[in-house]
């Protein structure tokens, strides 16, 4: 049996937010929660112990990557991703959908799945929703995800409902094969609905009521503007069972996890901290600052002040602009552990003002204070990003 | 004053090495000792604390990378390379010599020192035995050596013997010029002599005599066959003061260390076990394996059997192989700290086995079982890192 469990700790009087402990056999998540990414088996350049030192509590893979190379059937025979990866705390999969579609004239897509080619050998496979619960039964993670279809930013009503009843097709077939594999991995389901409000609320009804002990929010953070995702998050919220946690797939930035809280979401996962740390962006109380600007050149000051991670309390921020100008290695991971434990940080400092009472006044102030990257610069990134994606 | 002191702490009977200790401001080093090379200020992708846990005592910066690129200038307002990188143990910086003579072309030699443009952004430099004693004392290094020239493999005896007499003319210049500098630093003498017996004679003669507390023996390993290389060492050891520890510079793979230390030599550094491990390349006892080849993929156990580095201890080999067929840089930083703790493991079973008076013993069943990389893969190795050297 699984040894899953939530539990509502606090919640907020003036907005949705609410801080949660959620059970799994790998150990206790305190929500709300950010998860890195570790796409490939590996947080890119953080070790297990960086990331328990940084605060991580649940960290997420990526089916469709792992199910490529080294192959889940190798995974499992290695004795799972906790095991191959050194990694001792829960484990999220998704399902390997949103990559296969971002594959775009790679795939084709049937009511009985996607088939696609690789995009590392150009090999063919198929995911069904039968399939994936065998990967992801495999892979071994705590929480693992049903296949779904997230339709494309923009597209047509048409398009948005097909996807999403197919997506909920796909939900009851995936709970079915679920049940042959491992009882000690809980699924959580996948609400859909793309930019249309009555269908975000179908889904949210739909997803919501079958006997999946946790939800996943698909489907944002494809390119729309942001106030876009609000809105349909503040369609989906009101109709989703308070018992069961919330996690809203891929996001996101500072700025979309102070949010999101409010609008009832307890866990997020995203590349983005770890991407922007790589590429120089490093995050502050007061927005994100390029470590690569010549201000850096001689500042002996951490990258921020009275930051507690190992980056802050043992480098100038000089030298983390030294080795980023010289390409060295170690860079990229003093800056991932940076932008990690600023997004633990803010997780946690989100869980104590819920449980203070105070979240709305917590979000207030985090948003004057602090600058996001304008939307010119997040669509220069996205386009950058596109063109290197499933490199 | 200089707190530097080396002792003998035994000797072997039947070869010429011995094992000793080292101090220095910022701590003992015991030899014989392998000192990682942190050419940008940074051991590529691994971390200071990492460098204790895996038995660093002492590690390496270049010259001419940090002149260029932050500057020693700002080094210095920094609090020098140990304040700059975090790293609280000894450093040996050196001269900046061996980069600006492999720049060919790019640069002019006088007597007054050597003209030359960065590989970085084609700026002109000169570094003379004064500047780089300024340059050396602004990086704050432990151990520094003076500026030198190292004959290009293979030179007419006419070549060898003036830059020998210039190296000569420039250690006493050096020296002179390190008055006005850092007490607590350390200055060695190097020896050239290229790959003629009398003039490696003669020069470990004239350096060895002259007030270096410590020598480093230069010009080695620079393309000539290994066999080559050991027959100039058993020219230059006898010449040598007894008292002075040897540096081997720019040296290398595990059996030029079994190999070196019983011709007398007490450290060795080189770039060899990072970089082939960034490639690849692991050592175990039994020699060289690349961890990217097919029979690694499902192998659960760890790349060495009965190693006690973090790696080792954590992973297992079918894990390195993903990580590095998926290029994630976690690779990098596991595959170097087995390769630098399996040099460090080996300089401690050197001098356990010299003071327990079976060094010769040990060398002869080291290299029984040890399988070198061949020539053939070395000098494939070579013309591909020449090819992109400097960059």
């Amino acid at each position: 049996m699984s040894s899953f469990t939530f539990t509502i700790d606090a919640e907020c009087p003036d907005s949705w937010a609410r801080a949660g402990t959620i059970q799994t056999p790998h150990g206790t998540i305190q929500t709300p929660i950010f998860m890195p990414v570790g796409t490939q088996a590996s947080v890119k350049s953080v070790s297990p112990e960086e990331l328990h030192k940084a605060g991580a509590q649940i960290i997420l893979a990526n089916t469709y990557h792992l199910m490529l190379r080294p192959g889940s059937a190798l995974i499992a025979e290695l004795g799972g991703l906790h095991s191959f990866t050194h990694w001792d705390g829960p484990i999220l999969t998704d399902s390997g959908g949103f990559q296969v579609f971002s594959l775009g004239h790679l795939r084709k897509l049937s009511e009985e799945g996607a088939a696609f080619k690789s995009h590392l050998d150009g090999s063919a496979h198929t995911l069904t929703p039968e399939s994936v619960m065998r990967i992801e039964a495999e892979l071994g993670a705590d929480i693992i995800l049903p296949l779904d279809i997230c339709a494309a930013y923009p597209c047509s009503p048409q398009e948005a409902k097909a996807a999403m009843e197919r997506t909920h097709r796909w939900a009851e077939r995936g709970l079915v094969a679920k049940e042959q594999y491992r009882p000690e991995q809980t699924l959580f389901g996948i609400v859909q609905g793309a930019f249309e409000p009555e269908l975000r609320q179908e889904s949210a009804r739909f997803i919501g009521h079958l006997p999946f002990p946790g939800l996943s929010i698909g489907g944002l953070s494809v390119g729309e503007p942001k106030a876009m995702m609000w809105e349909m998050l503040q369609f989906v919220t009101p109709e989703l069972p308070r018992d069961k946690p919330r996690h809203l797939l891929g996001v996101g930035s500072p700025e979309d996890l102070v949010v999101s809280v409010g609008l009832g979401m307890d866990m997020f996962d995203c590349v983005l901290p770890t991407r922007v740390a790589r590429h120089g962006g490093l995050f502050t109380r007061a927005g994100r600052v390029n470590i690569k600007s010549a201000r850096f050149r001689a500042e002996r000051g951490p990258v921020e002040e009275g930051c507690d991670c190992y980056t802050c309390r043992n480098y100038s921020a000089a030298y983390l602009h030294h080795l980023l100008r010289a390409g060295e290695y170690l860079y990229y991971r003093l800056g991932s552990i940076h932008n990690i434990r600023f997004m633990l940080r803010l997780a946690a400092d989100l869980r104590a003002a819920i449980i203070a009472g105070n979240y709305c006044a917590f979000r207030d102030e985090f948003l004057a204070r602090y600058t996001p990257a304008s939307e010119q610069v997040r669509a220069e990134q996205r386009e950058k990003w596109q063109a290197a994606r499933l490199r």
